[in-house]
């Protein structure tokens, strides 16, 4: 406690240099206001410190837990070791592939390859720290949890908290380290944020491999200890005679917790990278903006949102013998006084630093955070079983698992409308806000802060988020080491409120993603336009290129013969336009059935491998036999590794593959034609998964009949089909939408060449 | 057998005139060729006649068929004039809103109330004459299918035909009679298109209304049968003793006769009239070609369509003793000799009236063509047992409902990549081989003409596709009758034989609507540049207009202050195009989970009232009492009623609240995303359900352990939440697409109108 406070004041002492220079720092140097973000990168990861130290003075429990516990560590270890090695394999290749096109061709920049693999060093590494904790605290919040449900929370949500941070302090890290870089190397400001999208190119493919990967692990030891264990079998959830019951529980950890990681990094990182990218051609279409002042807004916003959070998470306690309710009222108190500390600093900041003339981008940043929470109690009140569509779905059981599949996919399909709208409404008014019917640019600059506002608070939404898993975990290690019915209760309660505190970070997640990736599709605009210049100095190349595609790119020529302006108009009435969008339209569900496939193919073998078990070794039912738990973890780690590969290139492939035969304007509307179907998507496959869950968990507590009854067996059916959907399929999605725009971006210049040459052979 | 050689020497004469003007119509007077559109009009009419009375000609079987043929004829009738009375109030209130905006308003044309009415009432026929033949051939095919299966084959096929032949006769014939009262009028050939697309649109609103009400019908029917009568009371399917199974054989009727009737009668003209609208665009480009020319190909390909769709239907029978897959052979045999002959008589016709200058054009339609068999093709193989991926999801089924419902979901998402591929190449090829990049406006003429193309077998496969109800329902006769396992097994081979033909047909239908659609896109850009120019000769007003769209529209004025010219850049990067293709996504999505959870909702009320049933009368289920078929009929009609407002308004209301809300701009991007999404999801829902039926079809034959076992019963689970999706959601999406668009087209001036208002209240 005393701690506590200390740390609070050296905080707050952090923030009055930043106020600080706020009010002078309207010249600067090269760095400006970036040196805020060591700042704000240094305190999150010491915070981060602090919090795992004091987790690891705990005590760990029983031998039997803290064995548990190590079967969990290791495996999950093996997983990550195993996952990474594949990762390292197209990492290097990707790696060098970048060292030709830079260093051989001159395509790219000479940094594209190395921020390449730092992205994909932090988010791995950022999934990695997070993932440690949360196997090192499950053990301690089940053996706490035998204190008071308060103690359990404090164990559990400390490691999610150094899981927010680490995200967030990784994420500036990279930034502060870049940007240090680049101006070493005395690039101009508004040259650095587009070799930044690189890192983030990087982030976001490892987050791609980390989620799907993870997502089939802990989904095919889910539904396969399920499906033998509880339906076949007949034991009880997380019985320790299951032998994919280790699986299960490391799947948690890899999937939930690795992948939850590395998606987030990407995602914080994303919308950073974009719109300061957005902010450097903004500033050129204003006269009082430089590009350093457009530069440091989103980072210091995001360094704001870092030092909110941290003191947000102070406000996250209870007494001892406080209940649920209490509890899940402290957790909210911490979110809401951070984002409205969030916003009343942003106000300060933008006002004293870029002036009040630009306040209209704080407006945009504002309808950004507002969005987020409308999506994400929309998202509550579709899958919370306090709300009625949940409760009506579990209706649907009572005429057996038909009715509540049909159910629970209309639910989740109903269930996109209002997000959607939302979505719609930000992006007008964040483009309305900040100007843009004047300066579009600015407008645009307007929706990428949207999104960098949305997830200012991710230091603390997801450390409510992220404490779920461990809380999931707890309650299965308290179960197999039987520690008794009224610590697994607690757990269960844990797990409960992770659940809905969840919701809210899902709509933060996909709301931020839609955003990011229209700032990201605006900035791969920009990026062909600077493309067609860079490439077509020939005026014969580029005459070639403007005729073939006549009325989408408008080049004006001095009289000397050099481009002057571009104008691109993707207009979607071109049929080359137009099956960008079909070609995009389609790619969603393509990605969406090849991680679902994926699930039920690694989940079959896991059915064999448990029923194997069960046969060979009889004395496993009667617990005189222990069952082969390496074999299952093995077994979901081989599926994982072969079935990710799959999904995750047809992200990377698609746009480059498009851009080369049909040219970069069929990427512009593939990617928006893949966004707005997979943005649907997403949304649709987490709330129809997340409704699933908790009607069978509202039945659990006794509602038609609960556990063991016909209509728990229909929910137990739906819950089923609903994992892929809410932890592998649907959060996948998100990344692929922005890992597309990322690789557009990246590969402009090389689509730009060789599409020209296919152009050159038709004519 | 004589009467039958008679009719064809008949057609082949009608033939004979056709060509021959083709050779000399260079000119021609208003009418040009348009008169050859009542010689295929009336020859499919009175060839749908002469199978209709030849279908009454047979024996209705004893006593035991015709009275449950009664019953299925008096369910239907009675649910038709329910859902009519309920349509023809939305057609009053439509009516009289078009009376006020053209004859008060004058925003819209006067003959548009009246154009609305007829295309209803045509959907309307279509659907009602095919159901009618329907509810007669059933018993007919039960009797005959005593005899043998050919002669069963002979009786569901003829009704087939009827059916076939009725949507393409009157389909041709709402053409002909418009065509003739407004060249009577005076108006010059290149107005009459637009003023026909309103037609479509009655026909469209008529055939939504249709298919979602009768695919709510038939699946609430079938879905409430199966859950209480084959799961819960263990009696087999069609047992007289359960008291829905009138209702789900009148559902049969009403939703895959009567509902289907009207939705390809849609489909049918849309395609036709959309091309012939792009026609009179694509006339103005081209000094070669006269608005004539250019509108009467496509109507003139429909009529040799209908003939040789005639003459095809006479290649279909076999001998006495033909097995399944030499009936099969001859089913093929028929559309194949179709499909060739309607290649071969357009390239003649094409060559010798507009010329070898625009033979591009006849490439297009070819296109069509292929394009339609390849999708069919793709689709027998997703949903046909014979094949690999149903036989692979039947696999699923060892492992439980959940495995088996994640498979079907993920077969049905992959299936959608190669249709769209295939609709995107299709697009290309059209554009490119009519000559689109050099004349956009006749590229577009040919994606309109590759959707005639597709179309124009449409009376022989519609009869290949509508004969499988008719076998079904026979199934269901010969059960209830007790006719004997060897009328079932026939029965069920014909289904069977249905089924795959039936593939193919989605596969048209689907791939035809999405080319449809776009054609009708680019008929709105059309209109919408009209719009502005028609309302806008106010200088001022335009300037406003302009001035708020700046970027999306381009008028140039000449010296006076009129304009003179139009371009419309609906640019995907600016955030009023992209918040459309956001919205527009969503759509289908909301559609589906709406029409779905109508079906859930009106099934949930038939599982009630079975239920209730069978408890106050024990004796039902003894075979001493007769159940209340009546009840179970009229609850099925009152679900349907109620379900299907809501989610056929939202088709109608979304586009027209956009358009005033956002402009057209907006609304060009909402039906591009709506396209994009909407495409996908009915292509999944169509093949996940087909995949799923057929699946437990292929169990049902003997695989997993046959009827009864555990894969079987999840099988079935899989069935029927494939129902909702194959029956009801997934065809009306088809309709959905081309519904907006042409809801659109006709509102365009209102829309510009209103939204001219709020952008000045806006300034």
């Amino acid at each position: 406690m005393k701690n506590a406070k200390l740390l609070l004041c050296a905080l707050l002492f952090f923030l009055v240099p930043v106020l600080a220079v706020m009010a002078e720092s309207e010249e600067g140097g090269q760095m400006g206001l970036m040196w805020v973000t060591w700042i704000g990168s240094i305190a999150a990861l010491i915070f981060a410190l602090i919090l795992a130290l004091s987790i690891l003075r705990k005590d760990p429990g029983n031998e039997k837990t803290r064995s548990i516990s190590k079967h969990v560590q290791e495996g999950a270890l093996a997983y990550i070791k195993q996952q990474y090695k594949v990762v390292v394999i197209f990492f290097v290749f990707v790696f060098a592939l970048f060292l030709v096109l830079s260093f051989a061709l001159g395509l790219i920049s000479r940094f594209v390859p190395f921020a390449f693999i730092t992205g994909g060093f932090f988010s791995a590494l950022a999934g990695y720290i997070g993932m440690t904790i949360a196997t090192r605290s499950n053990a301690r919040t089940a053996w706490a949890a035998q204190t008071s449900l308060n103690s359990g929370l404090r164990v559990a949500f400390s490691s999610g908290t150094v899981m927010g941070m680490v995200v967030v302090g990784l994420g500036l890290l990279d930034l502060s380290i870049w940007w240090l870089v680049l101006t070493l190397f005395d690039l101009p400001p508004a040259e650095i944020p587009p070799i930044m999208i690189t890192f983030g190119m990087g982030a976001s493919s490892f987050a791609l491999f980390a989620r799907v990967g993870g997502g089939i692990y802990t989904k095919a030891a889910d539904v396969g200890a399920d499906l033998v264990g509880k339906v076949e079998a007949g034991i009880p959830e997380d019985d320790p005679r299951n032998p994919a019951v280790i699986a299960d529980n490391v799947g948690d950890n890899v999937g939930d917790v690795a992948g939850m990681g590395a998606d987030l990094y990407e995602s914080y990182v994303g919308s950073v990278i974009a719109t300061m990218a957005l902010g450097a051609i903004a500033s050129l279409q204003l006269p009082g903006l430089t590009a350093l002042q457009a530069i440091q807004v989103p980072v210091t916003i995001a360094t704001i949102g870092v030092i909110c959070s941290i003191i947000g998470t102070f406000l996250v306690r209870a007494k001892e013998d406080a209940t649920q309710k209490v509890l899940l009222g402290s957790l909210r108190r911490g979110v809401y006084f951070s984002t409205i500390a969030i916003a009343v600093l942003s106000f300060l900041f933008i006002y004293f630093t870029i002036g009040a003339k630009f306040l209209g981008v704080w407006g945009a940043m504002i309808v950004g955070l507002i969005a987020g929470n409308v999506i994400g109690y929309f998202t509550e009140f579709y899958t919370s079983d306090h709300y009625r569509p949940t409760r009506t779905l579990s209706n649907e059981s009572l005429t057996g698992p038909a009715t509540i599949i049909i159910g629970g996919l209309s639910l989740g399909m109903l269930s996109t409308l209002i997000p959607v709208i939302t979505v719609v409404l930000a992006t007008l008014g964040a483009f309305f806000l900040s100007g843009g019917f004047a300066f579009p640019g600015l407008g645009l600059y307007g929706i990428g802060l949207a999104a960098v506002g949305m997830l200012s608070t991710l230091g603390i939404t997801l450390a409510t988020d992220a404490y779920g898993p461990v809380a999931d975990n707890a309650g299965g290690i308290a179960e197999m080491a039987g520690l008794g019915e009224e610590v697994r209760n607690r757990t269960d309660a844990l797990d409960a409120l992770g659940n809905t505190t969840a919701a809210t970070g899902k709509g933060f997640a996909i709301g931020s993603a839609a955003l990011t990736a229209l700032a990201l599709l605006a900035e791969y605009g920009n990026k062909v336009k600077e493309g067609i210049i860079h490439l077509f100095s020939d005026p014969a190349a580029s005459e070639l290129f403007e005729g073939f595609y006549a009325g989408l790119v408008n080049i004006v020529r001095d009289a000397g013969g050099t481009i002057e302006d571009i104008t691109l108009n993707i207009n979607i009435l071109d049929p080359r336009i137009l099956i960008g969008l079909f070609l995009g339209g389609v790619l969603p569900f393509v990605f969406a059935a090849l991680s679902m496939r994926a699930v039920g193919r690694a989940a079959g073998d896991m059915v064999k491998e448990v029923r194997r078990q069960f046969k060979a070794k009889p004395g496993i039912m009667k617990g005189a036999d222990e069952p082969d738990y390496a074999a299952c973890v093995a077994i979901s780690t081989k599926g994982a590794q072969r079935e990710m590969i799959l999904p995750s290139l047809l992200a990377i492939i698609a746009p480059i593959l498009i851009g080369i035969l049909f040219g970069p304007f069929t990427v512009i509307s593939l990617i928006a034609g893949s966004l707005a179907t997979g943005f649907v998507l997403a949304i649709m496959m987490a709330n129809s998964g997340g409704a699933w869950d908790n009607a069978k968990k509202y039945i659990e507590k006794g509602a038609h009949g609960g556990k063991g009854s016909d209509p728990h067996k229909a929910a137990v059916v739906g819950d089923t089909v609903g994992d892929p959907f809410k932890d592998t399929s649907g959060p996948s999605l998100n990344i692929l939408l922005k890992l597309m725009s990322m690789v557009s971006i990246v590969f402009v210049t090389v689509c730009l060449t060789l599409n020209n040459q296919i152009v050159g052979l038709l004519q």
